[in-house]
């Protein structure tokens, strides 16, 4: 790791830990994530310090995934450290997909507001599970882009859209093929759009992201060619590219999240006595902890492994599915122990466990849950296997 | 089970699946538990239908335990079910303790509105952790009764107190030793009381308790001899007529919870398609099914179990420490699946699988946290084996 | 629970306690299984003690599965004990069997010398895999009855039959359907039968079975018409019967042995001291032997639960699997935390504990392993589902 | 990784494919472990092939332990390759101790002829429980070396003390202490010696160590100053420079193992069908293979992450203790799947799958149960957070 990045990360963690982290009971984070004047007012004081969009360099240039994985793990001490660092999901995935695919035309429309994080972005793939849409499988994508003219017109619904609320930026996936098959492709458009309707924001267990998640309609929305992301029918191949890099920057902040989740039950283990002991004392709380320690330790080593595969120029999907599996379900042993640790106190709200662990229940589930990726991963095994014996 | 037990249960059930169920979605259940009106208005339904406080005869009588799972677990089929009946913690434990100990004029005046579902109850116990207080160590108690006269002057602080708000009953466990030792004791009073100041209402992961749960400081609180339940220093005896039997009234209406999530779980994987069949047909998800059709049986079987050994007459400490931890695992596994196999909308309210898993969550600290009934279950083995020994 | 009942459990555990237990270090059991002298040893004791067969009345009826279930546990305390008292398998399901469906003649030279303990028997169903025969999948049966006049000729292979070594009795399956569909029919033979070589006797990780496990060919075994059990086609409608009572002996006898490594453990833990204290008194040690207590009396309530629906005439196969996975599941995790709790002594043969985990470890594969059985059981769910929305 | 390494690794890779594991079913290994005349048979064709003691250079040095670690995983692929080509436990921790703090005289005698691999050796610390004697707790030490004249006599007894049957060279742990406190010391022993007898080689669930694993009875054994190894009372602390390498070795080489097995569980499912499909097309099958393939993973990335420590100079204690826990258990669960994938063929002794199963089982034991090192990991988390808080 070169000092560079040391001492970026260790600028972030300052500010984390500093700033950020008492904000932490500001009446501004709602159920539906921190509204819109809490994220503006921590950007700029990350702008003052120096840690605003610390992944990208002034040039546009990323840090390596190895560096990313430094630099976002200390975001990840606060669930509000990313937003106030602009290395929030799904922007930073966001940015990253328009900073290899996008067009000059659209880098300075879309992407250079969302680097300068002055402006949100939502990404809308995902559809209502009532309608039979696209979810772990993408195939099965209802929302269509018809031409017209020069332009397409897209329709669908949408959901678990994530920061659509309160965004100025959406990539919208949609069906450009015309002859029953599922030709996907991606669209910029300028949010809030008319022709998008909120038809409601879901209540949901987490409540880290800002604007929440929603369900929309798409209505007659009108783009023109120079919206389009790439070729048409590119949309997959386009989603693959951001796949990995955003998957693993989930792994990244939430390991940073429960670090700090460790700590706080550490310290309460540390404070609270029963039966004549320290908590920590009892082996029954000691191990629990000494479990996360070996649990935080694994989650981070897959992360690092993962970020040298990518780092590679490799896509990396059965390493980042792998990475992805192993991290969240290691993550969610180490919220679930530091609620245990601390008994009521766990459960309630004085501590940033509780949505920790909240957190980290939602995480098992988007950017595929862990079944879809033992799915591939079985496949992938089967498909080597008969390579190597033929 | 008598015919009888059957026909209640029924009425229970059809009670909860076509009244309460509606009012799931009814807004007056806030992340502090349902509200007061919302309340009346269900006992009042309740009341009509026959089901109101189903598990106590008209002359005061209790059902037996086993005949309680029976209904109980129906009126858990809802989150608001216990409100609606008048089954839900911490009233039904309160009220079957003061049936079994409180004097004549005790019962007219604090049980007898309980247990016509007119008035709610808190049981006082629990103690802030910041001050070292009573919890999972009940011998830690620091609230302190001080005789003065006839009467006794109550200080303290208490914590989780579930249901304080709005309720018109408490009952509080306080010292009454002189001399360094604690001899704990019950007292009854009606609230609200100008001597307990709510600090706060937490804010907790779960939300299906009416009032939620309660921060106070009790302030020169002075109790009469006819407040006091029993006998001075009897206070930890009571608890443990307590013990038993409203801890295996959480398992039984959470048992009802997860059924009833089960249930959802199975029609969702039954409806929603994925690479080409139905979710239920991918044994990834298939299989998690079947485990919580194992563990549902399983949380069954452990709650008859105890049920027939408290209607022996035993205190049943180790049988239902044993329950109480095989069930709040095993439902968590429960909940935990059924959340996993609904995906995003898993974690969304737009079912009350989110609920049931959060309230699972406290349910696996409330009551005594897993950790607590094994090292108590650990003693005994120890006495156990080396009384055999010798 | 009948007085005769307690009676006849209590005279069996005195048996196995004080007879059967000093033989366990008895040289003459092998890697496969106990010898042959061996058995007649015990089965000579067993039967002055009033123990032998103890689940059969003299009039050849069974008991109840409830009162097989409290004698069997029993038998189960030793990993002899099933051999000592003729409640082993394969013998007990298969007396079970031809206790339902054998004719007069087929009871006289089949079933009787087994019920008195002279004779066993074996069970060849399973095939090899590398044949890809018949295994969890039943229909993909290999080996072939052709009709030659009144008589069939048997060919094929079968492997993993349980105690066919010093077998007299042995029940085939074989398909007897002509035109390319599977009909699979039951035959009983005579044992040894110079038509079935013995390929080898299998090492396997268990070695409580009589005769061990062995890899057979059947070359032109021929067959007579009164050998055949039942009718033509029926040999999986006769594996249905047997199929649950069998499956559920298993779970019975397993506990037993899990009971006894439990108790051979919790002594273990009270007499050995580390770090100044004696095992029990480590949380990390108590909380294991706690989890044993609770998976031990899971296992015991769902084998009464599955028995009391067998008593009710039904054919349980739901019940049975649900059971099996339940029980085999808790009984391997309850052997490990044996294991686990005894440190080195806990991987040596100076107690039974690293038998009756390897045991288990068998367990869970054979008699269906736990995959098979949730494959089942999410078909029942969606099929129930369906049905009940329909 | 060098590519001087690489080229060891994938020599040490072929040879073991190649030429050891056709000896896999070689008669000449017992329960007790391969016999003396298989390793000697062993070692002349890796001395042949140039892969005997690959991870000690010429001149006596040691591989770091990064370049050991991608060696001895290689060796593990056998469970009979790390004894073909000496990087087998004890004899691996026992070169490394003495290649650290023997004497020239020391390395000469004792050393000198393990490197060149034509004699075993033994490590004699671990006690019988039964005396309460050293075990997890080594301040336990029973065995005393009382001083006679330049010499010291030994007296106590031994237990699994691997590899002694058949070991030209032993290390005793023996206490020096003279005023009823603890001062351990090592010597060094030609081996055999008449007085140390054996009482027993004890039976046990693995059988990959030659020479199995003896009690012990040591009874005047007299040792000159010159075998003592560095000086009186230094026990404990070398037995801490030992303690990680050796540690972390018996992971490398079980990872190598658990690979193996994984391939081989792998091509098993690949060529099975059941139901209609191969048995990896089942995901609950191929779901255990990801599994599988997550757990080699992280322990893989956990041995190399405490190789890089060690190679740092530090003792490791922490580093390993997670490393041991968290490998032992996720190899565990890997030969678990393994087995269970196989069928009845896994728990068969026809691949080495059930052996890798019992090997791992032990393997959670030896070098420090699970709980041993996660006690001494809460006690460092305690420690390390009451210092930073003051």
């Amino acid at each position: 790791m070169t000092n560079e990045t040391t001492q970026l990360a260790d600028r972030v963690e300052r500010f984390v830990r500093d700033v950020v982290i008492p904000y932490e009971r500001d009446p501004r984070s709602t159920s539906h994530g921190p509204e819109q004047d809490l994220m503006h007012e921590l950007r700029t004081k990350a702008r003052q310090a120096g840690v605003l969009t610390p992944h990208i360099r002034p040039d546009g240039s990323h840090l390596s995934q190895r560096d990313t994985a430094t630099v976002l793990i200390k975001t990840g001490l606060s669930p509000l450290g990313p937003l106030a660092c602009n290395t929030n999901a799904p922007d930073e995935g966001n940015m990253y997909l328009l900073g290899k695919v996008a067009s000059e035309s659209q880098r300075t429309r879309f992407l250079e507001p969302m680097v300068r994080g002055e402006v949100r972005s939502a990404f809308l793939m995902t559809e209502p599970a009532d309608d039979q849409g696209a979810g772990s499988d993408p195939s099965m994508l209802q929302t269509t882009a018809i031409p017209d003219g020069d332009d397409w017109i897209i329709n669908g619904r949408k959901t678990f859209i994530t920061g659509f609320k309160g965004a100025g930026v959406g990539i919208v996936m949609a069906n450009t093929g015309s002859d029953g098959k599922v030709a996907a492709s991606m669209f910029l458009v300028d949010l809030p759009s008319a022709a998008i309707r909120t038809e409601r924001v879901l209540d949901t267990i987490d409540s880290s992201f800002a604007g929440g998640h929603s369900l929309l309609s798409i209505e007659n929305l009108r783009v023109s060619r120079e919206q389009l992301l790439g070729e048409p029918g590119q949309g997959f191949a386009l989603a693959q590219i951001r796949l990995s890099p955003a998957r693993l920057s989930h792994c990244m902040r939430w390991l940073g999240a429960c670090q700090r989740a460790h700590e706080i039950a550490t310290a309460y283990a540390c404070r609270r006595r029963a039966f004549g002991k320290l908590l920590i004392e009892h082996e029954g709380v000691g191990f629990q902890l000494a479990d996360n320690l070996i649990d935080l330790k694994q989650a981070e080593l897959m992360i690092y492994w993962c970020a040298d595969v990518l780092d590679t120029g490799s896509l990396g999907v059965s390493e980042s599915s792998m990475t992805k599996v192993a991290v969240a379900d290691a993550l969610f042993r180490v919220a679930d122990r530091c609620v245990q640790v601390m008994g009521g106190t766990g459960v309630s709200s004085d501590t940033i466990v509780a949505q920790v662990f909240r957190e980290i229940r939602a995480f098992r589930i988007y950017d595929g849950p862990t079944e879809v990726h033992k799915w591939s991963l079985a496949k992938k095994l089967k498909r080597d296997h008969l390579q190597a014996a033929s």
